[in-house]
């Protein structure tokens, strides 16, 4: 680590200054590296450095650069149970000259090296593996090997990938409407909407996912779960099953993308509802236990002790890019074929790229969501799970390349991670593919 | 299990009435077993079914039934890393025939046998090992062998055989009293106290400890924590270790023995201070990783992140039970010397019983307080770590037994269960001691 730490000191003067949306200017990565700032130090921690739910100061920047890698510290948690038998760690064949591995950024007149993306993008944790060998590896802050980070909405791909194997199996009908499973959803906009349609998130409801806009639909949605502390005088839905059954109607299902958080909390329900369990023990049987992983994952949970599919679940990086790397391999394993291989082949042709040109992000154009993962339709056959902040698990299978990577990027809107990690990732892969 | 659940039916008219210190009869282990009652099922649950940290119907009877098996579903927690390596599993001898073994309670005109047992004392979990194999082994309500649960003031008795480690390492000093390691305590009751005197209990401070007192410390000292919801408009200290050193004297250091959990958070914050570790990365790095514990176990912890040390330490059973079995095998485990010798004979040993007398428990009488274990004093050598509402782990080297229990008994006091499980512990010992 402290090699990788001395190999990834900035270049002075490349590092564009964070602005965020609206303009405003953050203080940048170095300036509020956790450790440094003090967060949760002291016997007692002083007042101005302690982080709570309760205060919001857990999804306040600067603070949240802690808070992102102490979930459990701060609220009640449901365990995703670790392998019995843990994988061996991958193979290692660090290169440190990997750090200088050039690239342009979408956006601005400077030439970047991948020592300036770790700061850029307030990267916590960065694993870069090629040809199923860890190349680069860094933690900063208060991050480590075996701690979890949340996932954001790498935890709806990860959900996504089950609901994918659960289709395969037949225990799901892409084709059944959200109330034959959810009677509870009849009277909600999900009524009609396929499970094909909620796996692509082409419903046609109302709710609004602008996080810079206080009046969104994401902000209910998580209010109704307790995820963030709550107005006062609140007096909405009081758990996710609660909220769900509220979503109205908008447009017309399965005409295109829109990316709607809720659809990942009805896939959870749907397929709690199939199974009879737990997500977090259905992600513990069908991923963590078969692939070896390290350490247990988990999710944050609503005051039914519901986890929060769309957003909640937390994981060690070595476990996150593990299942990159499982899909890199065609869902192989250890010669046991834990994903079936046309599941994965499904992620990488992606969904019709035609219904994501109205909504899709700006900076993800010609990509489509299939399966609640971001599919390149690119010759690389590159796709990509991401979360706010900065959390990304990205698999090049022509490079042979996957990257899981942790941030705490003030800004939540990914396109302001995505001008600088995509370009970058594009970079490493023609590096490697070259070697 | 289920061969277990069935041997365990009570035998009808061998149960006492319930009935607290102040003769309050509560309702029987059949008719509050959690999973019958419907805690926090449902979709969403319904109101009157939930339980939470806030309300405090997590520690409510019957509610907390379910709520010691669910601790980090209902409040921040910090984790103890499971061993890297998992032991092997114990091997099973099982004889449900030992589930009719009978004894005399110390109260009342029944006589009663092991089954009752589980029913009289709402055992949520127990396992007896003989010579090293399970003999005995059953899970009720809402608890699996996976599963952690509340150990109470176990909790003691595992940070207990840390801190006498630490001392048999050089990195405590027995005779160096708490303001050397802490001089933020040196205004307090602590003052002058030594490191042996908070292991065996004899501080002299002003602390109470009755539980069905409502103005005794114990609750001053937890909502310091926000191990308990506050009070409305609660003032008081916001830490752990902001309560510390507001402890005020009363009597002599070291003259007798009295039952005060504040004297275990001091020992927790000696041991962070000396080792510059969180307690919960001590106790997996010296207990959890040597001794191979099969899963993690986890701390409820305050505002600032700190451990509740006297009493906030989850852990399933059969890690709890291989801490029993680890002792009982005089600290070796796998050709290690996990724990030295002379910590596992001073523990046998004990403290000096004439301390005792004067506060010891009253189902206690002759035994002693010894780096958190309670010694008899027997010929049998038992020692045993105990916690209100019904944790246990007791070791009986003569008889080569040992029992680890979870219950959720609706009365604190240890008493109320002493009366039934030193008389069953006792008439098992001596059973296997003849088979």
């Amino acid at each position: 680590m402290t090699q990788a730490a001395t190999a990834t000191q900035p270049s002075a003067g490349n590092i564009p200054v964070t602005r965020g949306l609206d303009g405003q200017v953050y203080p940048d990565a170095i300036a509020t590296d956790p450790y440094a700032m003090g967060w949760m130090q002291g016997e007692p921690v002083p007042l101005n450095k302690r982080i709570a739910f309760a205060d919001g100061s857990n999804y306040r920047f600067p603070q949240f650069r802690w808070a992102f890698a102490h979930a459990r510290q701060l609220a009640p948690t449901l365990a995703v149970r670790r392998a019995d038998q843990v994988a061996a760690a991958f193979g290692r064949a660090l290169d440190e000259s990997l750090w200088r591995v050039a690239f342009q950024p979408m956006v601005g007149d400077v030439r970047m090296d991948w020592s300036d993306l770790l700061k850029a993008t307030y990267t916590d944790a960065i694993i870069v593996m090629h040809r199923g060998r860890v190349v680069l590896e860094h933690y900063g802050g208060v991050m480590t090997p075996e701690r979890q980070h949340v996932s954001m909405s790498v935890s709806k791909s990860v959900l996504g990938l089950v609901g994918a194997m659960l289709l395969h199996q037949g225990v799901l009908d892409e084709g059944a409407h959200v109330e034959h499973y959810l009677p509870e959803m009849a009277g909600s906009g999900f009524a009609g909407a396929t499970v094909r349609q909620v796996l692509d998130m082409t419903t046609g409801i109302h709710y609004s996912e602008n996080y810079a806009d206080p009046q969104a639909s994401i902000w209910s949605h998580t209010y109704a779960g307790g995820i963030l502390p709550r107005p006062v005088n609140y007096d909405g839905p009081d758990s996710f099953m609660a909220y769900m059954p509220t979503v109205k109607p908008l447009g017309t299902h399965g005409h295109e993308f829109t990316y709607r958080t809720v659809n990942s909390d009805v896939l959870g329900w749907i397929i709690r509802r199939v199974t009879g369990r737990a997500l977090a023990d259905v992600v513990s049987q069908m991923l963590w236990q078969p692939m070896g992983a390290q350490d247990e994952g988990y999710y944050t949970i609503d005051s039914c002790a519901i986890e929060f599919a769309g957003g909640g679940f937390s994981a060690t990086l070595r476990d996150m890019v593990r299942i990159g790397e499982l899909i890199r391999q065609r869902g192989s394993f250890g010669g046991q074929q834990i994903i079936p291989e046309s599941v994965i082949a499904d992620l990488h042709r992606g969904a019709d790229p035609t219904q994501f040109v109205a909504n899709g992000p700006p900076t993800l154009r010609g990509w489509s969501y299939r399966n609640m993962w971001w599919a390149s339709h690119h010759v690389s056959q590159a796709i990509m799970a991401r979360g706010i902040h900065g959390q990304n698990i990205y698999i090049d299978p022509r490079a042979e390349m996957v990257i899981a990577r942790f941030a705490s990027h003030p800004v939540a809107a990914n396109m302001v991670n995505d001008v600088y990690t995509l370009p970058a990732y594009a970079a490493m892969a023609e590096h490697l593919r070259q070697t």
